[in-house]
């Protein structure tokens, strides 16, 4: 479909065909760290957003930071269902941003609008996005696909995005905005992804086989 | 009433008479995905907003997603308080401003303001209030006559109303902004709406008439 | 059915033909008090449990204690929905279990089994209820039809009841413990009691529902 | 009016006659650490805890830990509103019941019932009840006349009180158990003593007495 | 002192001498309703606020909606420790910017800064900070001398402020800003307002004094 | 092992070999109204509890209330977790322990120690508790692989089970009460399990893998 | 000092010299999976005990469950703060009570009261402590000084410790308990072990020492 | 390393090299007012910011309000991690740049981007961050280092350093802000201040360590 639709609709929505997704230092050891967002929450939400990448063949570039060290390992949801996925290695440096090959991948998507998530929220997401805006990138944060290490620091990041242009988001409004359409030969897969992200839109599914499923009986 | 007073009151305020509302979704399989209000709270708060439209004839455009499928019809109190709603179906689109028989009906009713709920607010909400925004229309979120799946989806989707020139309001505030005046003959059925939104408002009243009658027994 | 089954169930349950329910001090003034439930809930709680008792000819004892002073009248749910119920005036007496007519009003109906709820929980309805255990009765006491001023009073109080053998319990409980069974040709009446104090109740009706509808369509 | 009325109203209840009240160690360091209620409600309560015992000629003793140190001064509540209290001083014992002129002053009251708050509610409330039910005592614990230095902390202290046969209780149920009835001379005294205790309460006695002089004029 | 010193500072503050105090609708059954703040301490903020204005002669002006109603009468306190202060009365007018006698009572003061506080937030502070903000002046609004009927509405309001150019304060810093500096006769007067609005600061300072005694003796 | 060690360890804890586990009503209706825990960890909960019963060889039981209504069918972690779960049809009892058939299976197990978990906590469990206990089997009940509808219910409850005799439990400690050891040939498979109810504990392993390849490469 | 006074202070007070402390499983590890207590607070409190028991001499037996595997370390406050603790290596069993060394360690103390604490509590504190209990030992649960996986494990923890007859307590009750009076050459010992795991009361002696050599000065 | 990078990194970023740090009125006794951030955390994060500060060679000024009065002396975390900062006394005023030895001090830096924390947020913070805005600076305000003495207060002091542009920071942000790089000398001293201000990171090294050691031995 096209972006914008002759309603109008659209106009002021990213358009899913110029989108990169960054998912940042989803490690481990700093998963221990966070504390404004349930971590299988949060994983599940990188999960959400690994597989709508996947469907919907949206580049997704990755990196860690010093994954032999207590940050831990990526968790290995991103690879599971974004098999396609970009891995860059970096130097050191805690912004991806600071990192050449890192910009240099994300270039090479030659997408204009970068859908960024990571741990921690404050920094590893927080860096990029208002260098890529400098850069000009249109940016989104996914703030629960992210995560940081207190309420506080949680809102504060929250108010620096707003307060820079960056567009805070969240997994229900990112998958929804790249989907836009339930009128779509693979509508299915896009319920098992809200499935993943909202534990009782997981129940209401079922519920709603098995009350169909009774009235046929 | 005029909409803008000799004193200037009302200036930066909506003007009743230039309003539509909008009730996006409210649709009993995503009530259960609610999770920043009580879903109690939040449909006595649609059906306040329900109420005050048809007390003072404001056109009410509703519509619901995919409504035979795990999303659910939508709750019954819209049609109960606000009989001469108009009903848009859609077409699988997630933002009504997506489909032309909605964006028609708005523009149908020849209002520049939009006052717009919806489950969910980072959504059903958040792409019709951007489009409209975006095409020229000034645009009021009711947080709390919407819902959000999550505390942290709730808080990005409130950050990004307000960067983006949406305003975010409350069943409190718009109630009373469209109301404006007790010196009114149906000052009775408004403070109802009250009473409806609002528990504790309910209990005053009637302590409020206990304390009259015992007076004056 | 008859209250203990050949299973052994309903052996520890309470015996719903030897039920007395009290309703005590729900008023207008004291509902403002009330911080450990949404009052909302807690009057939702009260109406299915005045339901309830009519449902199942349950006989009802209410009071007020100082109605025409700032404590208020009762909540009209009660006469409401179970007009049947039994208004003992006092005279001043803070807990009814001092009053002669409302001890006379429990003997009455000779049932050795008291449901007590009312605001505050930790008077209102914990006087009565020491008195009554101390008198013979076996004593549930409904956290969630009764109210607390303050957190650290509403777990103060629990903690006295478990202590002094006052049996705690809920509407949830209280409905499920009277009702015992779904095969019954009023079933479709407690599902509507279900719905008032579980507003997640009335969305999965309203859901399953419309899914049947769905797939009969 | 007699402790047990001829109802058996009040046998499960405290005898009025034979209570004594301590208050041990609200100082205004200690204060300082409390984390379980607001300090300015855990003062209300204190104070409503010293004007019932000086309008009912309860005896009152007072006492504080090192009062010179950082434990700081007693608040001054107590000699406001209590001003016939006794106050004990010790000689470092942190528990009250290990110092031999307090222990004295309680027996000296020949009362056999004690009311105990204290700052904290795990320590200094905890030691010199759980010594006096030892010692024939009936003991009932105010927590929210009374504070601990965490959360985790005050759910121990109340379940060990409920463990060990202290009667866990609060300013509200102490009040009124005290109380008993509305029909006395100085009803009025009470309602002020609510108003400090429950701040809701002031606001339906002001709503109230409004309503009234609205309806007679 | 002068209200931009030779540091610059004071240049991003508001000039004391150029401010009037707006309390609006601080009634007793409007505060039944509030749930963002306790009650007891949006009342000693409201007494804060009314206190620093009579210690410095700054106009006060307060009203009251439908006092006669179920809103009920404004608070004492106002009136207690602002006792110059110039109430209006209104006719129905919910904004008290729509009401011609407040207006005027605003402009003849002179002051072209205003400090607004209210019950609701997001009604009777907002609605006549917007228009006043339209109207040329420079507006504040005391979050925490005002109060919300719901969280979520709490949070829409404040970010409505933001959005709109009205400033959001709390009452320390509001008490602050106007004071600048302990260096004046009466710096005594404006502990005692701290310890009003603080209760940890008032125990703080009873500390204090006790240890200073304490060291002398 | 044997149950009670030389030690005397095991003296005081449940005898795996006498265990049978009874899930019952975990469905998909009533999983939307649970709210004193999130749904995703409750499922968690359940089907850890499923695993460990498969591992140890540990009969299940397993029911539903009416499931061809709004309450939904079982979730499917039951069958997918322990396939040798028997399933017992009711006709209509709210209590499985009225149920013929469910006592029947119950006492074919030969078991004397019954760990029941269900939804809703206060009834699907209690019922059959407490009916449990006076039948003479020893009762655990696992508040976290069930679920109440509010969070005072959930205190009620969990004081009901302490009051009578309920040995209140949870998903943690029932794992480990069974297991005893990590010297068995099987350990892998209960940290798999402690990885499944608890995110972090997943997560520390992730990092414990990593850090031992990065520290033997 | 006696551990029971001439006034009966003490009689159902802990006896400090029949005391052994044991802290177990207390591991890095596990730390990241506890959720009722923050965990900064939670090594305070452990080292607050670790530090009392070196000031008085009370025996502490200390061990780890699989510290090679993911559970991790021993915290090295024990150590740090309790250096004569004995540690005792398991070989696999969850309860420290299953080991012979465990339980001949603590036999070899000659102590009959047992104080406890570790990760999870509803676990390793849990086993030993109702084993403890069989086998005649008068035991404490330090709730504080351990940690659950969840709020609801927590709270079920609590219950089960109340039911079993283990004494729930705190570090500020142990602490307390223990010391008994201020009367005492190492008093300034006992305050900073306050100031350890009270943040507040450090700030107390901070602020109290100032107001000192100010007064003085 | 460069400010700005090759990449564009760091063009939105501040540069530590013109960065000066200003710790204003972290008192023992504002400390006991501060209620939206644990006081040890809040600690921790000012020892933290102390010590990049040392580690960086970045000027710290810090200042207190009237010490010798019940406000207290400063924490002596800031001399202890940061002893080369220079501390300036100030004569009453409550902002420290109305103080012309402090904004003196901070023009003698040469540096013209402030990282500002203090207690409170809403004033001691606020004050100086909007004057020093106004007078050119680039300032930050790290939320997490500072403290407020309510929620409201915070939350509405978040919002206007956000309307002011003033940018809203953590600890966590500002260190790795500061950073930059773990490709340094010194990044082992980097990963102490992580474990200083972040608990769960303290745990991951430890467990990190643990298991290195574990796989070598």
């Amino acid at each position: 479909m096209a972006h914008v639709l002759t309603t109008g609709g659209g106009k002021a929505l990213l358009d899913a065909s110029d989108v990169a997704i960054l998912l940042l230092d989803h490690q481990s050891g700093l998963l221990q760290t966070v504390k404004d967002i349930e971590i299988s929450e949060l994983r599940a939400n990188v999960a959400s957003l690994a597989r709508v990448a996947a469907l919907m063949d949206i580049p997704v570039i990755t990196t860690a930071s010093v994954p032999d060290g207590p940050n831990g390992p990526l968790i290995s949801e991103i690879e599971q269902f974004a098999p396609r996925a970009t891995y860059v290695s970096r130097k050191g440096e805690i912004s991806a941003w600071d990192n050449e090959d890192f910009v240099k991948a994300v270039r090479a998507t030659g997408k204009k609008t970068l859908v960024i998530a990571g741990i921690w929220t404050s920094v590893c997401v927080m860096f990029p996005a208002l260098d890529a805006v400098a850069a000009g990138f249109k940016v989104y944060a996914v703030m629960d696909a992210s995560g940081d290490p207190s309420e506080l620091t949680s809102r504060a990041t929250l108010a620096r995005f707003t307060q820079a242009g960056v567009v805070p988001t969240s997994i229900s409004a990112m998958v929804c905005e790249l989907q836009r359409t339930w009128n779509r030969p693979d509508a299915a897969k896009y319920a098992e992804i809200y499935a993943l992200f909202s534990p009782h839109y997981a129940a209401a599914i079922e519920s709603y086989q098995r009350a169909q499923q009774a009235a046929k009986a």
